[in-house]
């Protein structure tokens, strides 16, 4: 794992990580890991009923998948900085991911700051995760505390 | 699934979830269905060398729980009532989630709204989830569009 | 979890779940969890030949995933009365479950009886589990050891 | 697969299967894909305030290892014999399975019948589980449809 | 388990396994286990500009599977003569397993020779698994330590 | 994906991988995933007896997670220069990988040359896997068919 701390990142900074399909396997998967069974991810008579017409993924699952695909970006954005996951904001579920979408992530550093501890920093990625039509399927930013040089 | 909604939630409704133990299963189930491999969660030897002492869940992993876990309690937060999920806001980590710790969830509505549709609203729910020495983990906002009676 | 005891159920009262659609997921997901790879439900080319025209889910699975729909019914029929599962009898698989077919349970308590310890007592359901055309495809009943009021 | 039939069957025939020792990742992947979150199986704080100390097994887990187990017998007692499963009875949860337990099956054919079609048969054997002390912790009864020869 | 040693195998036995059909879910799974999510098994979109028109299962699900079918062939090859798995020579993936296909092994003993200790023995098995249309899509030599009588 | 072509890689070419540690999850999954139950590998009792102590995770199992670090090592050292998986030569399981250990892998490339067709050349890696003691556990060579600049 390469090196890596606060200071190395700066507001601008892009990353494009790989793309997955999601699959029903996904979906299935993730319910029974998570035990969110609502029909409208796991009954598709019911879901044919909605304004979906079928099943679609769950929207965590989406998230999910794109903290995932962050770390197996190349380059790995992260390297070894990240010393916690502090949380989220603005996360928003802009359009359906329907069985068979390929999405993969595009962010951008767009805010960091000193943290209490000199040797910390807190860095702020906006994550956008697109589908294979290039449309916005949900979007959030990502704060971590990094390691800062000394 | 119980006919229910948006005019039948308030703000100040509270929910108590059942309560889950996070294994190391689960981190392992979840590094895998997500692709996270971050270091902290599945190298021990790594993890071990943190202020952590040990691997810890994924962030994302309690959050997934949590929502699980509102999809379960007894009666159900939200009958058929949710039409999306619409997103997230001021996610916060509060503390370390380790191998066999027990979390539970307890909600409140905080907020709701009528949306553009007259047969739809807004409701919004803070989830706060702790472990089993009442320490509060992690605190998020949740939104969802809901059916609304005409 | 709600507080309920033996004394609360009485012959008579139903349930009706959620319903969950099968995937070739679950069967797969099934097969490795059990280890049950009889080729009917994992080899397409092997249950092309036979009566049923294509892989089936595995009984037990139907079975399995009944008890998981009674646990998250709304409101939960047990809440926290059930100290221990005794058993099952006259389970009956009456019609194959393919890929893509969605169930659900429909319980009603047939029997309840005093159990040797004073706060003890037992109950036992009915499931009927039906398909999205509404024919039965499996029944059984289960036997559970509740706590009893004092 | 062996070819096999219904008539190769005998009431007394024995089954000796090898052994599988049950871990927290069976009990969380089991109640992961049936979504039985029973808390006397996920909840380990609510567990040791039970008569059972801890977390169990889900008896329906310990049913699921048994079928599959019967499947993996060295020689198969069932080869390519078995149309479809027709039932359960008489299944008795013994003794609780805890983590660390390892179980295997012992099963005897205990009563076959010819089917009303000449070329089935019915074969019904009834299944003890025996934990590593050789403590009897399930029984059951499992009926099979057979092909039969002409 | 069948008792068995080296001594019971003789160079040009052969065994026929079960069949498995491949499914998107194995797939998924094998990703999820391995963190291998290389876009030919994961991304359906760059999948098809490939040659290969479409994803296609990992090489290494189709060994891992082949060792798996091995085991539960009627009788078992290797009862509990084996000691450990030494190793693997000349994996050849001969053409490429896609999602519906369905896969078995033959295999043979191709070698057998002393080991060191006198009551060890080293056999080698080659492995041809095939397709549904009779297709060789890979195969190895994988060689056993054993159990020798004394 | 970083473009990266069959030219790009020379003899002597060096990777370290993460590491992941190897639970009992990781076994039991494997286990199910592939079918693979030989009691060295899910039986403690019988584990016990044997040179090993107990249980070992499944040789294959440590291959699969070999190829899996190698994806997700930074930089990646493939890109999108793979073609096809051509196969594997001489892995050896050199001691056994208990749960607790943690793994990673050392590569490098030890063979070139052209292919068939002028577009396409065939690399071939050295992996040696090694785990928190430093003790090489397995080794093997990969073999991949590679894009070529023209």
């Amino acid at each position: 794992m390469k090196q890596k701390y606060w200071d190395d990142f700066k507001v601008g900074d892009k990353v494009m990580t790989r793309a997955v399909t999601i699959t029903e396997t996904h979906i299935v998967n993730w319910a029974s890991l998570t035990g969110d069974w609502y029909p409208l991810h796991v009954d598709e008579e019911y879901s044919k009923t909605t304004q979906f017409g079928g099943r679609i993924a769950h929207g965590p699952l989406t998230f999910g998948l794109a903290i995932g695909l962050m770390g197996t970006a190349d380059p790995n954005p992260f390297g070894d900085s990240v010393v916690a996951w502090l949380g989220l904001d603005k996360l928003r579920a802009l359009a359906p991911v329907r069985i068979g979408d390929t999405i993969h992530v595009e962010a951008e550093v767009v805010n960091k700051r000193e943290a209490k501890r000199k040797d910390r920093g807190i860095t702020i990625y906006k994550y956008v995760i697109k589908n294979q039509r290039d449309e916005e399927v949900m979007e959030f930013e990502s704060s971590f505390m990094m390691h800062r040089r000394q």
